[in-house]
């Protein structure tokens, strides 16, 4: 079962320098003056839709049951890929299908996913360049408004593309990933879950040519240390004390890295 | 007639890593506790009073009506220049009086312009670098929370200053304009208006030494082609396909542009 | 006496540009799903105590009492510094205890310092690298929604760290200080008070080899002047009319700066 927060969060590439993110919060707020509109991450790479479907299966659950989560990462807009609305987990995902949902769907046995259907929801024809403001962002406010059912969005879609992030792979003494997103301070932020470090013993990371034992937290070191981290959302991660890793490495996203045994 | 929604939108150019739209937010709560608050767009260029006034001007109607737009791209703040109430469509808009506004205002022979008196809402004096702070948000605040009614903002206004954005020129097979924002994905924008397009057959769309026929949409191209289209706000743009055309083109902001007929 | 707000205000050095933020304000919104949350700052430099406090003393003013300020510059993190709740002024403040609120607690004799105690909050464990999240956010919201009394958040605490801005120093005929900020226009903001300028005839203001007259807005001098006034916040800046001052200069946050007599 749903019960609607009024909660809408929202996840983009548009940065925050335009006006983009302003108008669609404008779309939702002329359909539910009574919206309570949250900024979840404006800052994925462009049109990376594996960051954003990264930080969105990460993040969603820090939300209360029953938030609608607007996610636009959307390199096909104005093709013909497919509107979603996913209900899981007590939440609710509206945007593209293009695999930004594809992680939390195959997560989820329960997940309903449903196309999203223009006339339903009285949408006039929508721009060719700007579905989050046309299409996704009056959904969410509809469905956040309680105004439709979940089963009135549209008809249900038995094949929204699948997962984009990819998995770490686990071998016997060896698990390896590759960073799928930079943060402001210059971590680099891999897709190595904290699971699936379970029987390496003194377990080792290694990003290019560094290599550092898993500590704790970014404090264990001196200034300008790298160190290695199980970051806050649960995956292995790459900083530099008082420094940024990123640059310092030359390395970013897709880089590859890895955690083996170190004894 | 205007019926407040209790909505602000703030557009400026004051960028979010100051604290300077988080004071101006903290000053509207302080006046009217049930404010909400909106933020359309911070990333005006610094100072540009024409990208701000092509934003607004093309955002506001996305809001519901009875929104307060306050509006502070500023370069005049501490000069003589007036503080301005606009009413106009439904929707008030607070700022300085350096045409900002002067569009919405030619564009509407019913709006109702008045200079902002100090006196009717009570403020201190201001400082002399930050009148979004001292005047407009409590001025937005207070017209938001209905708290004085239009009339008693202060004297009416017949002389503000007029448009800044400049208007593409028509002439039989052509229309010349000029960009007027480039947003995050490096797409340059510019004032031609769809409207403007009518009759011309075929049409093509050039900047600098680029011309491409107007698609209508970014995915129409392989990666690394420049596409013309008519953007989501109804002006011509120039984008890259999974690229930046600003910084492939080296142009920016009032790079001149065309669109002529090619049949 | 404090009166809750409702309303939440935060200051961080994370950026917008990560999930940290929206996160957060997910933990806040689940645990006090009628808070008002306002972005203060979160463009702090990163680490940067000194520009996180000096802008959180200048700022909180603004705001109605009862406002709840979380504020997380935390280069400590994971180590052995404490979570502190701290009421001043009719505000509270929530942060770690790394001189953040150092130089508020030093101004009000009445200052309540209490260290967090997160047991009375019912929070599990942190993770090691997000307190801001794990700690700090849902210590914030379970204030706001007057979920606790103030003196149940923890026990008292009189050894906080003390102020981290340093103070500028007056002398018969000089004034000596700090670049603590650098804003998005790129004018150079000092911890020069303009009550320490009292006495100072015909003050003149340095920076590096650049001595102008303090003067009332930036506005005064024409394109591309260096100019210093004192800004909006009650402390000397250079600025740089129609242009970069921080840019221009090479100059950044700790440049040593003055004020003297001119004649």
């Amino acid at each position: 079962m749903l019960t609607p927060s009024g909660l809408i969060s929202l996840l983009t590439d548009f940065g925050l320098y335009d006006p983009f993110v302003g108008v669609m919060k404008g779309v939702i707020l002329a359909r539910f003056p009574e919206a309570r509109i949250v900024d979840l991450c404006h800052g994925i790479a462009a049109q990376d839709v594996v960051e954003g479907a990264f930080w969105l299966e990460r993040s969603f659950g820090w939300f209360p049951p029953g938030t609608v989560h607007l996610a636009v990462v959307d390199p096909g807009v104005g093709s013909e890929r497919q509107a979603l609305a996913v209900r899981s987990s007590g939440h609710v995902f509206v945007g593209p299908d293009n695999g930004l949902f594809g992680g939390l769907i195959a997560a989820d046995p329960a997940a309903e996913v449903r196309v999203i259907d223009r006339g339903k929801i009285g949408l006039p024809p929508p721009s060719a360049t700007f579905h989050g403001r046309d299409i996704f962002a009056p959904a969410a406010a509809e469905i956040a408004a309680w105004n439709l059912s979940f089963a009135d969005i549209g008809p249900e879609h038995r094949a929204a593309v699948g997962p984009v992030v990819p998995a770490a792979q686990r071998s016997v003494e060896r698990v390896d990933g590759t960073v799928v997103s930079v943060d402001r301070f210059g971590n680099l932020i891999t897709n190595i879950d904290v699971g699936q470090l379970q029987g390496l013993s003194s377990p080792i990371a290694g990003i290019a040519n560094l290599e550092r034992p898993l500590v704790r937290t970014y404090s264990d070191g001196v200034s300008g240390d790298f160190v290695a981290v199980v970051g806050s959302f649960g995956t292995v991660e790459f900083a530099r004390r008082d420094g940024d890793a990123a640059a310092a490495l030359g390395l970013g996203r897709r880089a590859p890295a890895y955690v083996r045994s170190g004894a």
